[in-house]
């Protein structure tokens, strides 16, 4: 696997959002899944945020890759035999944002609103 | 358009989580977009809650989807020319879950981890 | 669920594609599932494509969000306990598009690489 | 950042599906950076295969992730100010399938319920 591109660089900063599925388990429970990949978040000491939907990360396009096929690994370690990830993951080069200004921007568009409501 | 599944009904309950994106905007920045999609949401009658990359929101399939698609379309209308979303799209039948239910359920397993730290 | 949008349309015409999960079956396979999945489609009668991700289909919003519904309560009958789907979902208003349109349009730009190639 | 998990690996196949948007672009058609990345995936040496809704390749975990890496920094590098992927991404360790295989074994399925409906 000689690649071509093998000098590009991968982006220094990265917004990822996973949604982690177990595959061929006897369950239809996925909570104890879905806890691990926290555990194995926090030793990663990556910033990340769990919703119902996913895990919100921010770090390097490598590191947040790289973790991300960790939990995979770690899972399967345990005997999970097949996972299938769908992962959002977002870059920019024109400002540094972290998902906590991501929420904060839309936030203050839709407090305007309230203000307006309320000086009518 | 006769389709032959007419009679077939789709899911009473699901949770939906949707990244919304527009497409050849002039600017860099989607808060704009994501704040009307808040309006809304917020508009359905639907239980929806915002995290930064996306929206999870509960209802039947058709609730759901319907509104879904009334977020593109009234983009649209304000002048969005093409707009793609992201949907992660869960259904069961063995029981009734929120999306509150499900961070829930996950934030107990890991609350266990810390109780056991605590008495070794 | 009184709905203020009740009056609001969604989109004419969509291109989706859908990567359906079954979660908590005794196997790791899920061929059974999809090929379930593409015998639905071919009842639906909208137009639709599978390839190793997912299943591309187009429509209105309504039939193409409605079937992929009708694919998981047909799933649900046959005793798949728990669904999850990711649709990538795009709509437009500048121009009708199929899907064969949109790889036709990239692999126009391609060749046209290929002859400048052929020149030099 | 000095990860607890250094050692650990990502799984050594895997099979991944994006689809790329540029967002900010003054255009609304995407198919010049769509056909951008497909020249960047020829130059990386894996195997991969373009559908109307992305593109599925193979590889390592980190091949397969750094590849779609190094083409938002490509695309950035040539003016994309934002970039957003969808990743489907699926590791087993069961047995080892290639994209092809998947298909293989729906069609499979597929062709015997004709053979079925022929005999009867």
């Amino acid at each position: 696997m000689p690649s071509e591109l093998s000098n590009i660089s991968t982006p220094p900063a990265c917004i990822a959002d996973f949604c982690l599925i177990p595959i061929g388990t006897p369950s239809a429970s996925v909570s104890k899944e879905v806890a691990e990949v926290q555990r194995i978040l926090k030793r990663s000491g990556l910033t990340y945020s769990m919703h119902s939907a996913g895990t919100t990360l921010e770090g390097s396009w490598d590191e947040v890759t790289k973790t991300i096929g960790q939990c995979h690994a770690l899972l399967h370690a345990n005997g999970v035999v097949r996972i299938q990830s769908d992962i959002r993951i977002g870059t920019r080069i024109d400002k540094k944002q972290t998902f906590d200004d991501k929420v904060a921007a839309v936030r203050k568009i839709l407090e305007s609103d309230e203000k307006t409501v309320g000086e009518a």
